[in-house]
C-alpha cells in the first residue's frame, strides 16, 4: 500500500496523478519498480517499448508471470495497475526472503502502456509482449502531433523492433493479473476478492461529423448543418443502445468541436466511441448498428460523418484449469468463489495469445476507478498477496503432477 | 479590397487569420491603419482600451461616427469588420483629396474587439466607446489565464479608466456602420447593399452540467451520470426552441467534456450557448425555457446543472430619421431599398446608447462568414463607398436645415 502511495505521487502533472507512455514519469516509475524487483532478488530489463520486466529464477525454465500496468489515464487514483505489480513484487519477496525456488521462474512484468491515454491505443505494452503488436499503430500522434515511432524511441525502445519483440511463449505456463475490481460487485457482496471469468471485447471507434461553420446570427436554423446536432443525437443513440442489450456499456469520453467560439456555428466534431460486450458478435452486432444511425444522421442534416474503427480487441475467457488453482487458492483461505466478468480491458487480454491466463480482482470502495477517489483497503490487498502465493504453491503442485516442469 | 487583403496578413498564427484582442496583431493593425488615416488628412488617437480613432474636422465641433471593427474570429475572413473601417476611410480620402470640409467632423474608429474570441465579451471596444462598459468583466480570463485588465494594460490601456472612458455623446449627431451582410438574402435579391432595420438582442450562457466520471468498463448503464448524454439533449433541446420560434437562432457553438479520455464516462461537460431575437421577451421567455430544461435534463439523470448568464445585449433599432437619409442615398444611386434586420450583433447595438445609428449592408458570397471563404466582390464594395459618401452630404444637407450644424 505504501508503495502504491509512493508511485502515485509520480507524475506529469503538479496537483493530479497523469503518467502517459513514455513520459519522465514513467521512466522514474520504471526505475524505482526496478529498484524494488532488485531488492527482491529479481534480475530486471526493459524490452523494445519499455515494458519493465523482472524475473526471480526457479528451478526449470518454465515460467509464470505475474503482472500489470505502470501507466495511468489522467487524475487517475493510485490502484488501478499498479497494485497488481506490487502484490506480484510482495509474493517473490516473501519467496526470496525465505531463500525458495519454485519449479518455474516468476516473471514480474510492469506493462508500460495498457490505457492508452497519449496514442489512444490500448495494450499497447501487452501486445508487444505478446507478440500481436500492430506496426500500423507506429504512425499514430498524441495531441502535440509526435508519432508513437518516436515517443518509443525517445523512450530509449526500438520502434522497428517492436513487432518482434514478442516474448517467444514455449517456456510460459501461465499468466496471472491482480487487479482492483473497477466496479461495484464485490463490495456488495462484502468479499475482498473475486474471481474473473473472462475479459468483455472492446471496439474503440473514432467519427467524425462534418458539417458546415457559419455565423451564429446571420445563418438561420433551416440552412445549418450542424456538425455537434449530430454529434448530439449520435452521443444519445449510443447510450440508447447500450441501455437495451444486458451486459453492454458504451460511452462516448471524449469530443471535441471545431472551430469551438461562442458564436460560430460548429463545423467539425470528433468524438470516441468506448463499445464493450463480453460476447463478441453481440459487440459487433451493435457496431453495425450504431454505424448506420451515425450515416443516417448525418446525411438527415446533409452532413458527412467518418468513422474509422481505431482499436478492436476480442473478448478473452480466462483459463479454465489455471482459474480452478486460482479459485482453489481463495476457497483454501476461507473465502468464498465469486465469479465475475470483467467490463474493463486488462493486460491478461492480450497476453492470452501466449498463455493461459487467470485473473482475481480486488474490492474497491464504490466501484469508483479512473479518479482521484480509487480506494482500496490495506486488508484487501493482503488477501490478494496471500492467494497470490498459495496460487503459485499449487500451480507449482499441479505442474509437476503433470511432469510440465 | 486591396487593403482588407493586407489586413487579412496580418495574424497570430501562420496559416489561418485570427487576432484577438490585444495581440501583436492587433498592434500591427491598428498602426497601419492609423497610417492610412494620417495620410487621409485625420488625426489619430488610440482610446484607454485600444480603439483606433481617427478625426476629419468639419466646420463645426459636431461629429459623425463611421466605424467598424478591426479585430477577428479564428480562422476568420478577411471582410467581417475590416470592409466597414475601410470604406469609411476611403469616404475621407475622398474628402481630403477635394479638400472638402463638412460641417461635421468625421470620426472613423476601427473599434478593437467586437467579436470577444478571448474573453468571450462582445462589443469590448464599442461598449467602451459608448461608454457603457461593465467592470465586471475586467476579471475574465482567456483560455491562458490572463486577465482582462492584464491585456488592457499589456496593450498600452488602463483598465481602471475603462468604465469612465465613454465619449461624451454631446457632439455626436450619428453613428453609421458599413458591414458585410454575412448572410444569404442580398445574395438572393441580387443588390449590392441593404439597409438595417435593426440589430437583434443576444444572450450568451455558459452552462455546465455535472455529472460522475467512472471507467467506461466497469460502470454499468443504469448507475452512470454520464454529464455527456445530458449535454446531448440539451444541445438538442436548444436546436428544436430555436427551431419552433419564427426569426430565432441559437447555437452551442463550444462544448468541452472533462476529463475527455476515451475510456472514461464524462463527469464535467462544459457549453456555451447563443440566443438571438429581434425581440427581447421571447428572446427572454425561450432562455428562461430552456434553463428549466437544462435543470430538468440534469435532475432526471442526477446531475446538476450550472447556469451561468456571460453576456446580454438588448435588441437595438436602427434611428428612423438617420436611416431615412441612408435609404435616399441608396436610391439616389439607382439601387431599390432593400430593408432586412441583422441577425448578427454589431458594434452600432452599443453606440446606440450614444448616438442615433444607422447601418448598411453589403452583399457577401453564399452568406458565408466567420470563416475563410467570406467573399465581398470590389464592385459592391465600391456601391458602399459611394452610398456612404452621398449619405454624407445628405447628412450635411438635413443637419444644416435644421440648424444642428
Amino acid at each position: 500500500m505504501e508503495r502504491c502511495d509512493l508511485l502515485g505521487q509520480i507524475s506529469e502533472e503538479e496537483g493530479i496523478l497523469v503518467r502517459p507512455y513514455g513520459t519522465e514519469a514513467m521512466r522514474r516509475v520504471n526505475r524505482l519498480v526496478a529498484y524494488w524487483m532488485r531488492a527482491a532478488g529479481m534480475s530486471t530489463r526493459q524490452d523494445a517499448i519499455g515494458n519493465l520486466i523482472g524475473r526471480y529464477e526457479g528451478t526449470s525454465e518454465k515460467t509464470l508471470v505475474l503482472a500489470s500496468h505502470l501507466d495511468s489515464v489522467r487524475d487517475a487514483g493510485r490502484y488501478d495497475g499498479p497494485l497488481g505489480v506490487m502484490v506480484a513484487l510482495a509474493c517473490v519477496e516473501r519467496l526470496h526472503e525465505r531463500g525458495e525456488r519454485l519449479p518455474f521462474a516468476i516473471e514480474v512484468v510492469g506493462f508500460t502502456d495498457e490505457e492508452g491515454l497519449r496514442f489512444g491505443t490500448t495494450y499497447l505494452g501487452s501486445s508487444v509482449y505478446a507478440g500481436i503488436f500492430d506496426e500500423k499503430l507506429l504512425g499514430y500522434t498524441d495531441p502535440a502531433g509526435v508519432t508513437l515511432a518516436d515517443a518509443v524511441r525517445d523512450f530509449g525502445g526500438e520502434p522497428g523492433a517492436l513487432a518482434g519483440a514478442g516474448r517467444d511463449g514455449g517456456d510460459l505456463i501461465g499468466y496471472c493479473e491482480v487487479h482492483m475490481e473497477q466496479g461495484p460487485v464485490l463490495e456488495r457482496l462484502g468479499e475482498p476478492v473475486g474471481i474473473v471469468t473472462g475479459i468483455t471485447g472492446e471496439s474503440s471507434v473514432k467519427i467524425e461529423f462534418l458539417g458546415a461553420a457559419g455565423h451564429a446570427g446571420t445563418v438561420p436554423m433551416e440552412g445549418r448543418k450542424d456538425a455537434l446536432c449530430a454529434a448530439a443525437e449520435f452521443v444519445l443513440a449510443v447510450e440508447e443502445t447500450a441501455r437495451e442489450e444486458p451486459g453492454m456499456v458504451a460511452t462516448v469520453g471524449h469530443l471535441s468541436v471545431h472551430p469551438s467560439a461562442h458564436n460560430v456555428i460548429p463545423g467539425r466534431v470528433r468524438l470516441g466511441l468506448d463499445l464493450r460486450h463480453q460476447e463478441d458478435p453481440v459487440r459487433e452486432r451493435a457496431l453495425r448498428k450504431l454505424r448506420e444511425r451515425a450515416t443516417e444522421t448525418a446525411a438527415a442534416r446533409g452532413e458527412e460523418c467518418d468513422w474509422h474503427v481505431h482499436q478492436e480487441s476480442r473478448a478473452a475467457p480466462t483459463d479454465p484449469g489455471l482459474t480452478a488453482l486460482l479459485e482453489r487458492a481463495v476457497e483454501e483461505l476461507g473465502y468464498p468463489i465469486d465469479r465475475m466478468p470483467s467490463g474493463a480491458g486488462h493486460d491478461a487480454a492480450a497476453v492470452a495469445a501466449i498463455a493461459p491466463i487467470a485473473m482475481l480482482f480486488v474490492r474497491c470502495h464504490d466501484g469508483i476507478s479512473h479518479n482521484p477517489a480509487e480506494s482500496v483497503q490495506a486488508e484487501d490487498a493482503a488477501v490478494a498477496v496471500e492467494v497470490t502465493s498459495r496460487f503459485l504453491e499449487l500451480v507449482a503442485e499441479d505442474r509437476c503432477q503433470k511432469g510440465i516442469v
